[in-house]
């Protein structure tokens, strides 16, 4: 299988791959290490979970995009949100708060009522949960940092989404999460936000998220799938690969891109089973 | 009691008054006309809300604004969105609708169960109401537009506010409705969004808006008001006027601005007692 | 027919109708004056486009946008722009200009060859066009001013878009075309600008326009038609325009929206097939 | 002299000149009356002023931006705020302050030492005289309101710029001052920003302004003119005057552009020079 | 002391500690090596600084931000600006100076009196001084280069801050300076920009630095601590360290978030003081 | 030579220099190696380019902006865009595409007479070549990714820019190009976009680029070097480097800024002289 480098070696700078590399790889087929579910979460998970988050950890994000906009999902990326680690893939599943601006009225009946939202959900998260902050793109004042995190990371959770900023932000780097946000902030929630509701549909970038709902997350941005049909995508992304893998191989050996993409010529389609068959 | 003429002469363009007018009015103690409840309106708000919304007619926004903040609500003023009509005051009670970006799976469960919330709110409008939506700050499609309106209207609805869009806006501008937004659109609220939420608290221009709220709008904006604090705030207000139409007629005679305000000098503090006795 | 009052009656500021107003309309089933074509336009137009324009001088923009959009064109509405003259309706066709920013060596070539191109656009316009400039949303020089405007207008020219700005705006207000733009500007095109292509297509606020395209904007926006199916769509809107009077018909007698909007009841349906007999 | 109408008859809303009226009163030569410096600043002013504002008053923003420009500063056009009236041309000096985001110890420093800023300005206002506040940019706080601005009035002042929000907006609007903001605000300067530096050269929608400025402003922007070079640009603005009236004349027969601008052609130097004769 | 550890460990990438690691630690009371003063740094500064720096290196972010808005500064976070470093800790003192947009009839007369003050505050720079630039947000031209900067470094410098653009960026990138910054750009400061004010208040992404103030930088923003409270608040910071220790260390167990934060339950304050006992 | 260490390096995350490093660097006359043309890249290239890509790799990117800037063209630089790879200058030549946002009949026309744009421009790339698109900034859609990017890779092609967005980020960032854009996104070009012309002028981040015209990419931007003058500005930049590296030995050594920049002292350019014979 033919993937993306950078993120496996991780820790490594900018590893830049001479073309001789490339070819070499192409010819010989090499199958590099796939980026890896953290330790501390791997061993938490449902043996489900760990099948599914595992494909997920085999397949490139755009082919999975491109199979859940032909489910009719068309808007279901957010590039709008920096990533802290951008070479580490993020794959969990939402649990979802959302934040208002702060009211004196509603903030007391809430919080008399339950404990403030981003304490409750690193509490209840289960393991490979990704906490998604809805604040509006509110950045004077964090939605939560590293002591929920830490709770988070115990409990198996795998990162934080915020449409705002977190603080304590060294240390989330420090912590084995993938971190999403527009920005940074020392100031904590209160006075500036209020966390008012928990576990329903939010707005992040542009994009809704729903509790349940898949993230796959790359440096560019987060993949939202809706949890009925993953299984489904993660099929058709897996086939997508080995076609892709072959795709690249002729273009590395100087071949027309014309003949190539986005279908293969005729031609090209016969050699391509010939090459399915001679790597069975 | 001195206010702002160009509210009050309506239909007239920037009507500029000279100061030979100013100085006259001030040693008249002329007391010019002050805004209306629109009439579809005043005939069917309940005595407790025609004495309300009269008196908040009668007020400066700035007046009532010190008194909500006052109260420990230092984030009650909407000013991101743009007023229609930006000589028509509005003053009524809100009603939220929350929208999020659309999604296939949500729209199809929320739309079975119930009509869309825009309908739904013009339906159940009450007298006096706003209808409030959040959109997120979207504007390639509006999230109503002069049909529900319409119904807004003959229900005794005051206006509607969005932040993002409406379409429809020559008709909007032509009904007897203020309306406040972030710009104009043609497109309807599909594919791009849709209605998830009726009466929860939303987020309107970075405030938090609940239903039941109190609204109070100008050219520049909108002031939230808490309807348990409604009362209060109003007469602490109207209290206002009295003192700041006795400034106002000392520095028409060109006193110094730094004995009259922000506190009157104890000189002037006694010729204010004997202004009100004259007055009564 | 039952329409946008506000751009009937030129000249008025904000007019509000009362509620009544609207009741006593629509039983009277009054037709109050529609928009008109400019007079320097109206006689020099071809008798086909007096009659086309005449017809988009009869129908909403959202009837049109809604008859464009099933034609497989979403995104044809431009809402960055202000209008400055917000209660004038402009119908005409485009007449594109692409600018970039200024670039000694280019800038030496281009107008060696030609005229530049705001002159050269205004010289050879065709009564009923628009002159239609991509700039980049840059405000920081003008496209053009009054010169070239008057020109326009003398050859029977309708109005100027601008992904950008004007200079001269007073000047352009006073004058009988249509303007839209992003801010006014005093700087002239150079040094910051230069212009490069004439009659290509263009980016205008994130929507494509094609010369001879026809161009019918409101208040709060323009609508991109293409020519080939200007026609058609026309009489589309034309239809609705007789359903949507009886809609309003229905909701200004106080039933309710479910049966009348967005699709009329069954029940609704006989009522309007009468409603049409009778009418005829 | 032949000029924007529009600002002529004040009150007026969008007044749209037939084509006809155009060719006739370029045909009669008329002089429409011009924008006239506001009743309750020409009585204060110094005859200098009088004479020297009066000049502004007869001429086109344009005109006097080339001569400014020409004399070397290119960056004189504050195009990113907002006229509150839009037909109101506004001629004045700048009387300028800076605001700073609020932090405590320096204002306790500042505010023991001298009255607020915004005071102590109107307070020590001369006739002609603009109140021009740096903020930033910043709309979550207005830097002053209808108080400042009544004594401002009373004192001889022609208006407020503000990079940054006033608040009593309608009051504002409702006195015969020029105001150019960002957006309106309820909330007043405390605790948001603070006034600290009173009088020097400031940054107002990326133009500097200087104590002593002579500020021409009109509904697309204002431009700052240094007062060492105003006499010389005036006169190069006026001298302009006649020479565009004449341009028009010859575009509003039907004539081509090219031979009439920029330059006109030789043979049409020849008409324009008889042309000055006859109107001796 | 548990803390950041990405930040220690200088020149690693994404350094991301599996949590077997943060156990072991905890369980171990390791004390990672902290963020040290750079050497060209060090070795200048006064013994009282160097006290105060070192300080500042042992503590978060956040403790000192939580210590400062209790003091009566809740606005004293800059996060618009990007670090250049993002995994170096700058701690240093404002020096400060004020751009504007360029003016010939200003810049002439301030650069006859004074050399351009980015020159000049790096030639009169302490050690330990960070050169501190409002420029309004203006990124088409810098505000300087590596010429001051490596001025700068010679005479023990900590970094540059500007609410701007700096140019040479990959050679501020080599040097031993923590830089904060818009964007880069290559134009120098003429002729958009001029320097005009030294060592006053200045504006720096939405929060006031003055002239002595202690800056504290970690990737994501910039802490203004007034000189005045930064003993006090240092001190409240180094007393926060080891509660939070603590805290971490029963999270790392296991325990529930809510018996620990933001408050120690009963319980769990008598195992602190145990643990206090343990350590001395 | 004297010059950035952290390009050189290459992988090296942020190395910093301690200033004894430099000291002895500037007394030794240290030649650091400097960055390369990428292999995959130099071996296609012609002789000439070969040569003037490799003085381009010798002098720093201000330099060159100087001498651009003294030739009369003071817009070249563009400091909108994100470098993927912050460490890696690239040096290539402009080949250009415009994308405008979709419509039916324009596309349909456009792709039956040729391939999508992006296809054919990495088909016909030539070695040293950069494809730029214009995008008009939009960022829900990319306008290519990691196919188009692998056929130019394997043709000798050097990077992409876009005033946009590309998808397959991580796989981009491990081929040996380099990237600009300003966003991510998984999203392809249809249905957003369309690709509309080839070759032509267009507008990047605010700058026109011209086929043909050399680029010069560092991680803060790309300056645009139109290709008349780049052997003209090429060896003035040479030139330059010689005196800088004299300037920083001064500094290097604690000397006074004045005396150094931006011009040498009478005695400095004695001294200069001297420098340069030992050199020799």
């Amino acid at each position: 299988m033919f993937r993306t480098f950078s993120t496996i070696i991780l820790g490594s700078p900018l590893w830049l791959l001479p073309l001789s590399a490339w070819a070499q790889m192409a010819a010989a087929d090499l199958n590099p290490p796939e980026p890896q579910i953290p330790a501390h979460v791997a061993g938490k998970l449902s043996p489900q979970d760990r099948e599914l988050f595992g494909k997920l950890m085999r397949v490139e994000l755009e082919s999975v995009w491109a199979a859940v906009n032909a489910e009719g999902y068309p808007n279901c990326f957010i590039n709008e949100l920096t990533a802290l680690k951008p070479h580490e893939r993020m794959v969990g599943r939402a649990r979802t708060i959302r934040y208002l601006p702060n009211r004196k009225d509603l903030r007391a009946k809430l919080y008399a009522a339950s404990p403030q939202l981003n304490y409750k959900s690193s509490e209840e998260a289960q393991p490979g949960d990704v906490l998604v902050f809805e604040a509006g793109g509110e950045t004077r004042s964090a939605v939560t940092g590293n002591v929920t995190a830490t709770r988070l990371m115990v409990r198996g959770g795998v990162g934080m989404v915020a449409d705002g900023a977190f603080r304590d932000v060294p240390m989330l780097e420090a912590m084995p999460l993938q971190i999403y946000m527009r920005r940074g902030q020392a100031a904590g929630v209160s006075p500036i936000q209020m966390s008012v509701d928990y576990q329903v549909p939010v707005r992040i970038g542009g994009v809704t998220v729903i509790p349940g709902d898949i993230l796959f997350g790359e440096r560019h941005g987060i993949l939202v799938i809706p949890a009925e049909i993953v299984e489904k995508v993660v099929e058709q992304a897996l086939a997508t690969v080995e076609r892709e893998e072959f795709q690249r191989h002729l273009l590395l050996q100087g071949e027309s891109l014309y003949d190539i993409y986005p279908k293969l010529s005729e031609a090209n389609r016969k050699r391509y089973e010939e090459y399915k068959k001679r790597k069975q």
